[in-house]
């Protein structure tokens, strides 16, 4: 067994399930990332404009499902949860990739973020550059 | 506190820490993700040539550590972990970008796989394609 304490929470307009755009690049408001203060020195060096990854804990998944259908639609036919971006799955660890805005404090805002009030957030990550600038 | 159950395990000629490469594009290995035969049916629709994203535990991380020389470069000043790559972070999750080699039952053979032998997969997901492919 893992176990993991969430890092800090997602504050967004969005706070309900339904209608929550299916990923950030489809419409998704900006978000703030309330990372807990005794956390500060692990925001050390993150900038205004940078792209990161930010994990979150998707806690009202249904973690026994193995089978969907993709964004819905039956006519795509039933595709392990493994092989689609649904909540649905062992695991539900959701994957964001968001600029940020602004940074006060250990609160950091960012764009497009598709996770509800509330949400948990288990990691942030700098997206990766090009190897040479590593 | 949220607990997680590992879907399967990482088998990979990397051993020890000392020498993994530091991204999968940096000279990292073939590997195996051996998925437990239970989540057979969650891996529906996957196949080779397909680029997948694996989520897995770090679990020889250091999880107090909040700031650390980013890829043992002194030079550059300590950095908070959320600004690196570093394995060390409150949450030690891997995130690896990898092309499917081919499946076998519930194994698949991916390439440029940086994690040790033995490593806990937590989760699979394709990576995203454009907006009008989804």
């Amino acid at each position: 067994m893992i176990e993991m304490t969430p890092i800090g929470r997602v504050e967004s307009p969005l706070t309900e399930l339904k209608g929550v755009p299916k990923q950030g690049d489809e419409g998704a408001p900006d978000a703030l990332l309330v990372i807990e203060p005794s956390y500060a020195d692990a925001l050390e060096g993150l900038l205004a404009g940078q792209e990161i990854i930010v994990l979150t804990w998707l806690d009202r998944a249904d973690r026994e499902v193995l089978q969907v259908y993709p964004r819905g639609d039956k006519s795509r036919g039933l595709q392990g949860v493994f092989n689609t971006r649904s909540p649905a799955r062992p695991n539900p660890i959701g994957l964001h990739r968001v600029t940020i805005q602004s940074i006060e404090g250990t609160t950091i805002k960012v764009n497009n973020m598709e996770a509800v009030d509330g949400t948990p957030i288990l990691d942030v990550k700098p997206a990766l550059t090009a190897i040479d600038e590593r």
